[in-house]
């Protein structure tokens, strides 16, 4: 079993068939939650469970689960997934990989037919980018419970088409109650979409956690005047006060370990070259590992709004808008054993972005893989990892399920059996299966 | 003759009449230069110059020049005018004012029937706000010679309509050859347009030059990435390269006397809360009465530029697209003189903003009058000056006009008269019209 590895070529023609799916020009993907491509995408998914002996079942969000059975069907499963659904001008990678790595298991598994302690569970989460329907993780968010179902599916996207709508129109609406799958252990495999490992030259990033996030929106109001007919000293200028602030975000990251500090939006009005502008919007991205640090952070950054406002006679509007607190991958050691066994290069990372398992760590121990991208780029069309880079992670992910498979049943004191090939077994059902075909 | 006082009621009741054109909801105006409304206040104009018995010419831009003849009209005359269109959401002053001070003028010393040692002119330059079509101060700029007029008459607006169309659909593209009006003085009363004055609590401005002002665009690239994955040491923030650039422009303006820096336009890409900016665009705006002040920040700016393209390791593309060398203005002490013989409070100011005296200053002694403006707003609906204010512009506009006509004739040797009350001829003038009248 030591020995077993997943097919890196099957996982790639995988990953390159499914990106044809919604392909753009510059070799990404268009593939938005619950239009006619993402319908696609899960039919190809569903297919290739269906041909591994997969039961699939649809819940009241549209996630699919596609479950193999194993030796006792009792115990929870473990599980793995991730998202099909694509930015506009995504990659083919984002997600996709984590989902295609469960389905290049499942063959594995079923090729080489190794019957499991526990039943495996190969997920599809809806609209985890959150770029048609918002919040992202929607799918996830819903199915542990950090949203309510009849508001999520009543999102409209920018035609004022209903989620619940489009899901039941492609046929992924299903009648399955949320959180009600049996699992023991969930992991997502996905890309970084950073560029640590790869600036680490590391194969495989074992994520202890997924940090924690501030959202804001930081309005600065000063006083729109002439730029040739009014003197510094009596200007009230938003932009001004604006970039002080900036400056302080990025100065403020360099006070404490690990703090991402980012204004990656921003309108200016009446945005004229010979206007001071008179008000500037623009949000600020707070992160941090560890809860109380990113407190600390939150309560500099008023500081600096006050201290700004303070100083260049402007008023600074601080609207804290959302809070994410940092989650704990408390299966993440299942992963590292199985990173070590095989061999891969490996260092400890936190996710910084969101992902499914960061709302699946509510409900069960959880773990993630990160593999390496190319140049750290991700929600582009340039978005890239090596086959081998991809092989890997798969690889990772098939041994933490099957490791972390036969702890859950060790745990539960059952008997059972390790994962064993039923070569035999399964040769004489195939034989039968044959001898039929052919009558 | 020094007791001579325009009417005030009048002034105000000739403002309030032409703010009716064009009239915004807020108390402001919205009067494109060579639409329908610039063609109603342009007829307003020339019935009231016409009158006062004043000729009226159009040139081939659409300046309008009204002639009240003096006694030797041979002699260079004084000119006086600003400009009757707005901003689309502009005031009722902001040009205006300066066009009907001069009417005001022209109806004191009609109504006086005072005559000029030269003869008096009244003009209205075409488009000087540059909003409908580019660039601002364009009626004046073409009729000294800094634009082309085939050129400028080929313009469009946003609906590719030409000006030299609308002139002529309006009734105003003439025949008169352009720099071809024979003046000895030019003078232009304005608002403030900055808060100045008011901070100072002087009745007028006494400009002694138009500053020059030096214009750019800014790019900055960096590389887009990810909010939540991007540690901190690995971004090029476009956005954080912006911001030190500004509040670098900011600090430079403290090393130079009247130095002025505004960056008033910024458009960031992809302007995504959670990525980091790969693109920041921006406006800089650097302003000084002294050309060679100027060129020392021109040079400051350069060096900014490259230092945090340097320390943030992104590219900086710095592109200086207008010069405007700083304007001195030669007859300011024909308005000190007027102001000082009037007795209003005064100071010594610099144009923060183009003018059409601006552009005058190329081919006659020129000098321009400042008035306070409430809390130094202008381009704005709110825009507004107290029948006090705008009277007192006024009367230093007839002084300084009175003042530089006799200069104008002594200079020139001419044997002349003062500007003398005719009343004794014109009541006999009116007696016999009047008789006629009745006859």
């Amino acid at each position: 079993m030591q020995n077993l590895r997943i097919n890196e070529q099957r996982l790639w023609e995988a990953l390159m068939t499914m990106g044809e799916i919604g392909a753009t020009a510059k070799g990404g993907c268009n593939r938005l939650a619950a239009s006619d491509l993402d319908k696609q995408a899960r039919d190809l998914f569903v297919a290739w469970c269906k041909a591994c002996d997969c039961t699939v079942e649809i819940d009241k969000i549209g996630n699919i689960f596609a479950r193999r059975a194993g030796q006792n069907n009792h115990l929870p499963a473990v599980g793995t997934g991730s998202h099909l659904d694509t930015q506009p001008t995504g990659g083919k990678f984002d997600g996709v990989f984590g989902v295609l790595a469960g389905v290049e298991v499942l063959r594995t598994l079923h090729e080489n037919q190794i019957q499991t302690p526990t039943a495996m569970e190969f997920s599809v989460w809806t609209n985890e980018e959150g770029s048609r329907f918002q919040p992202a993780m929607q799918g996830s968010g819903t199915y542990v419970g950090r949203f309510d179902l009849a508001t999520e599916l009543n999102k409209t996207d920018t035609n004022g088409i209903r989620l619940g709508d489009e899901l039941k129109r492609i046929g992924y609406l299903g009648d399955m109650e949320l959180g009600s799958r049996h699992m023991g252990a969930f992991f997502e495999a996905h890309i970084e979409q950073g560029p640590i490992l790869e600036d680490e030259q590391k194969a495989i990033g074992i994520v202890r956690l997924g940090q924690g996030i501030r959202w804001y929106n930081i309005e600065v109001i000063g006083r729109p005047s002439h730029s040739g007919t009014t003197p510094m000293h009596l200007r009230q200028d938003a932009m001004l006060a604006a970039a002080s602030i900036v400056k302080e975000i990025n100065n403020l990251t360099q006070d404490y370990e690990n703090a991402l500090g980012t204004v990656g939006y921003m309108d200016v009005w009446p945005n004229s070259r010979n206007t001071i502008p008179g008000k500037v919007s623009f949000s600020a991205d707070l992160r941090n590992p560890d809860a109380k640090v990113l407190e600390t952070m939150h309560q500099a950054l008023e500081a600096i709004c006050h201290k700004v406002a303070k100083e260049q006679d402007v008023q600074v509007i601080c609207d804290h808008i959302w809070y994410f607190e940092p989650v704990e991958f408390n299966a993440s050691d299942d992963v590292k054993a199985a990173t070590e066994q095989l061999g891969y290069s490996h260092m400890d990372i936190y996710a910084g972005a969101g992902h499914d398992a960061c709302y699946m760590a509510d409900l069960v121990p959880t773990g993630m893989i990160f593999t390496p991208c190319l140049n750290g780029i991700s929600h582009n069309e340039a978005e890239y990892s090596s086959p081998q880079e991809c092989a890997a992670g798969a690889n990772v992910l098939l041994h933490t399920m099957l490791a972390a498979s036969e702890r859950i049943a060790q745990q539960h004191g059952t008997e059972h059996l390790s994962a064993t090939t039923e070569k035999t077994k399964a040769d004489q059902v195939s034989a039968g299966t044959l001898n039929e075909a052919l009558n």
